[in-house]
């Protein structure tokens, strides 16, 4: 269990501090944490709060929607908070097209990351550019392929940003197994997450991923592929799903572990 | 006008008797039909109405879902209705994974294109695997990029095996203009579909498509981009759309119209 972090958002509706504490009486020693819910707690508390309890924090979800007129001062918000709270990383969702053509959406995310860097770097935060499934495209990630997401890092020193590799968005990607070496190799991995895919989606198709274990992707492949290419980060387990939020958090908890102990750690 | 087509599926509660008299009434050369409301109709009649109204049929949608059973009896009926019809192209829908892990229904694929090909070549039937959006993987088409289709694609003769491209499913490739362009020089164009992208997407993620200039993609710029790659054949407007399909079939086919001359005809 050394690299499982539980993601906040899998467990939506779960308060802060109970989590936290739920997290350490669980023996988990990670979690990946979500803006909104730490500023609702209150940035500073919810840094002792976590460091308090033993935790660390492996992401912060999330910066990017470089679509929104604010951009600028939010991203470097995100990173600030993401140093405060002690995660190496925050994770970027680039956001749509934004009424921009998609060529002209995808340059702007370029341009967005070379105005972000140097702050992030002076942070000593990561940028985690994390390509979003092509579903996404119009309206949360114009990034679409993890080929597209090492493209936009190259540009950049390793240490400053990198990708995120989360099994839900690249599943389907028939090269996605040489991206995933490519990208160890270039020392671009900065988090890897686990969520399984599930049909029917569900209208607005965010609510619908499954824990681990419970739909079609070939979730021992992924970890396997992303440890051969040197990946030994957090595993983050992150399920937005509708039903599974309307349960306790410590359910939910026990439940993720449950798959992270079956369907991840045989392949760590 | 001359390049336009129906796609039946586009006003999917239009009896197949109506939908080709409305097509020849409105000045409507082409359509593409699919299989179940042939066979309702009956095949040989619906072969002779649509003969003696004027119209050719662009392509029968659809064969494939290789994941089924009975799928090399019902392909094979499939090819022998698309020549009955005098339908040059079957569109192939290939299936998603029906049990199989994701490189092992890819695999399949290629397996059953091989045992077609020859029934299709003898039949007069071109075959063209149409790229199916990712978000179809796991249920519809594991076929989920053009780079994909072109490679089942390319170990077959042109004249056997070609490829759909349809805009819904293609926009969000970052290397979709090379693919076309490559498509076009290898001869693998057999068919050109066009309907927009809107969200959010419903439950099922298969009755939101829009109709051209309603969405986010940029139809003009696939319209040139497949003309440039020496596309000269139909071009069908193919939307999936639950509200479109509660209103009166002729009222579909005047909007369809008006959508295509407004975003396609400029463009041919």
């Amino acid at each position: 269990m050394a690299r499982f972090s539980f993601n906040q958002a899998t467990a939506n509706n779960w308060a802060l501090a109970e989590l936290v504490d739920g997290c350490a009486a669980a023996g988990v020693g990670s979690v990946g944490l979500w803006r909104a819910p730490v500023l609702d707690h209150g940035l500073a508390r919810a840094a002792k709060r976590v460091r308090d309890a033993g935790l660390s924090v492996s992401s912060l979800c999330r910066g990017g929607f470089f679509t929104a007129a604010d951009w600028l001062d939010d991203n470097r918000r995100a990173i600030d908070e993401a140093a405060t709270l002690g995660a190496p990383v925050l994770v970027l969702v680039v956001g749509g097209l934004g009424g921009r053509a998609l060529d002209d959406a995808r340059a702007h995310v370029a341009t967005a990351l070379d105005t972000l860097v140097p702050h992030a770097r002076a942070a000593g935060v990561r940028l985690a550019v994390e390509p979003m499934h092509p579903m996404y495209c119009a309206d949360r990630g114009v990034v679409s392929t993890l080929a597209a997401a090492l493209d936009l890092a190259a540009r950049y020193p390793s240490r400053d940003v990198g990708v995120v590799i989360d099994t839900y968005h690249v599943w389907w990607d028939e090269k996605v197994w040489s991206l995933i070496a490519e990208a160890g190799a270039a020392d671009r991995i900065a988090g890897y997450q686990v969520a399984d895919w599930v049909t029917p989606l569900p209208e607005g198709v965010l609510l619908g991923r499954a824990l681990p274990g419970a739909g079609h992707i070939e979730i021992p492949r992924y970890t396997q592929a992303v440890t051969a290419a040197g990946y030994t980060g957090p595993i983050e387990v992150e399920v937005f799903n509708a039903d599974l939020w309307t349960r306790p958090g410590p359910d939910i908890l026990a439940d993720t572990i449950a798959a992270y102990l079956s369907h991840v750690v045989p392949n760590e």
